[in-house]
């Protein structure tokens, strides 16, 4: 499909009339151009583009030149991409970054923040057992740099390819009087399928089940505003190496064995500035849950999941539960990503808001059966994943400890 | 499903620890709350829009409290609601409402820019034969202001009713350092159904096809920087009632008796501010087009769509067009709403870049078999919409002309 131009562009590549005679005369008329939409950058931008998206898009996405809508066939009959639903249930989500945006704005570092947007929905969808179909992308901009939206729209499409989901449609639209100069905002929206029979639910979360912690990238995509806070209150160079920003081998939170080569990006944490470290792509688990589900699709050993963002591992973990069980987590038994120790104490926060508001180190959680929690930890691995045993559900009334 | 907080919020309602102890001692420790984000005014806003977003769901929405996934079911084969797609082709779109959200934001009217968001999409989705199902919105501001939250998701609700989607998802971001002050933006997204034997295919157009226009409601959601400058420049009031906006039962660009008084907002164009006119909601053809597909299902006599955007007529009938076909338009088979003859005057806007730019009072167009043109016209005009024969269909090269 056709990517929508910045708004109210006119879509023809032709240049609007100027000065055209009027009935006036003396008085300038006015044009497109004079309300400050410049059409041959994004024209320039347009032509660069479409060939990155077509790398996501797999046989199911049907080509729609020229349409606003992209077009994606749910069942799919023929050999080798065989796809077939009984009762599909629609699972759709949608997320930005938040504010991480602006720090991204701040360093100039934009490659990252379309793997964070891809992160952000496909994560909280594929929580109700769903797999992730198709991604479109809003990207709002102050003024089109045509070099800064080329290197967003690739970063979402490598989200997308990450993810396993195509990206059918987008929209780019440029707002000079809205967003303050040089800023951005972008918005994600995932729709995957589930079979109603195996889409997750919490009545089947039981005491004995055991609690999976995967290992968090970084800050991820939740808590800049305090992120921000911090720098500006300690007075932080984000161009700056911070040594104990660095920990041994776990700034990237997973270990370089187990991590598939062309997975997702590598981020040493070594020598890398405070904005790197800070803007590292948010985690994306769809490709090792979906694998790691489809393995078990009969036996159904995974009870519940957890995408942790905003509120930290408590408050997503509770959403999880039924009421009748709570979750017990040991908070030792996972390590603490060094970039959250250097924001705690250079912010000077608190642990019980640390674990507030952010991640701490694990990005996503799997509630499994207890006979098999080492063979579905093994699996994840086995996909790439760092998986920490962190807790158990016990009777209870739907809470959360941390202890 | 549970909406998401503005960007970075701990989802638990207790507030965020203060001053506790910290190694440091003599420093302050920073908080949320330090950081910009107000928490109690967020929770009072979430309460009120629960109700509001359960009048759009049909027994198709799966309820899922807490999840942050809307789930909608596909097939569907209970007793009165029965749906069943054999090859179902899912159909997204999404778009925002452009700089419109700044000229809403200055004349603090924000109850019409939620249809005009869910228009924006759902028009485009339509397009492609597809049926609406689902609405997702992502809104960000400056700074939460409950009241006007509350009236935006009450319109992207109603937006949705006239739809006849279901509103199953959303996000609310507060960007404080992003936006600039007061200001806001907003995007939405739509996902449709289509059996893929009945998508829209420009090849089906051929001579002697009747091009129909139906009625804009006003500007719609396009060319409002445009607009703006227009405002601008010729030192217009936005809360003056100017007499040459308003015309003969023209304005709101359709036919009193026609329309069904519970399909969309009526907006008379008399005493109307400039500013009420100017954010007249985009009207959303859905409604009308999905009966009339419905009624013409087995002889498939729409041989194409077109949802009039950014670009007007020419630009976006083109795209409904096949290489061997041109569309003759004659300019002057409908009228030219009074808005724009009011915009064209005080920002003397040359012609052809009015019709590059604006709708011009036809906001959709269908594109019909010659023998099914009065029966489509009449069914349209049942359903609620003012119908105009604005052209045809002739042997070309996969031109617009008008004349």
């Amino acid at each position: 499909m056709a990517r929508k131009a910045p708004t109210s562009r006119p879509a023809s590549s032709e240049k609007p009339a100027r000065d055209a005679p009027s009935a006036s005369g003396a008085q300038r008329s006015l044009t497109y151009a004079d309300a400050g939409v410049d059409l041959d950058t994004y024209d320039e931008f347009i032509d660069t583009v479409d060939s990155v998206l077509k790398r996501t898009h797999g046989p199911r996405v049907i080509s729609n030149p020229g349409g606003f809508a992209g077009l994606f066939r749910l069942d799919y009959n023929e050999r080798l991409f065989k796809r077939n639903y009984k009762d599909p249930v629609l699972v759709a989500c949608t997320d930005g970054v938040g504010t991480k945006v602006s720090l991204a704005a701040k360093a100039r570092i934009f490659d990252g923040l379309g793997i964070d947007l891809v992160a952000m929905s496909v994560n909280d969808l594929i929580v109700q057992g769903a797999e992730p179909l198709i991604f479109l992308d809003y990207i709002a901009v102050e003024k089109v740099d045509k070099r800064v939206l080329g290197t967003l729209l690739k970063s979402v499409a490598e989200g997308c390819r990450i993810a396993g989901c195509a990206l059918i449609g987008g929209e780019t639209a440029e707002m000079p009087g809205v967003y303050r100069s040089g800023e951005l905002d972008m918005a994600g929206f995932a729709v995957g399928v589930v079979e109603l029979k195996r889409a997750m639910n919490s009545k089947r979360v039981q005491p004995g089940d055991v609690v999976l912690g995967l290992a968090s990238s970084g800050v991820h995509s939740n808590g800049y505003s305090l992120v921000r806070k911090v720098v500006e209150h300690a007075k932080l160079e984000l161009d700056r190496v911070y040594p104990d920003l660095t920990g041994p081998d776990l700034a990237d939170g997973r270990s370089k064995k187990a991590q598939p080569p062309s997975n997702q990006p590598s981020n040493p944490a070594r020598e890398q500035t405070l904005a790197q470290v800070l803007l590292t792509p948010t985690r994306i688990y769809a490709d090792s849950i979906v694998r790691t589900m489809r393995k078990y699709r009969v036996k159904q050993v995974v009870s519940g999941m957890a995408h942790i963002t905003g509120g930290g591992l408590a408050d997503n973990l509770v959403r999880a539960l039924n009421d009748k069980v709570d979750a017990r987590i040991d908070a030792s038994s996972w390590p603490v990503l060094p970039v959250f120790k250097f924001l705690q104490k250079h912010g000077n926060i608190a642990e019980d808001e640390m674990r507030r508001v952010f991640n701490m180190g694990i990005g996503y959680c799997v509630i499994v059966k207890p006979t098999f929690a080492e063979a579905v930890a093994d699996k994840l691995t086995r996909c790439g994943e760092k998986v920490y045993t962190i807790g158990k559900i016990v009777k209870g009334t739907g809470k959360v400890t941390l202890s």
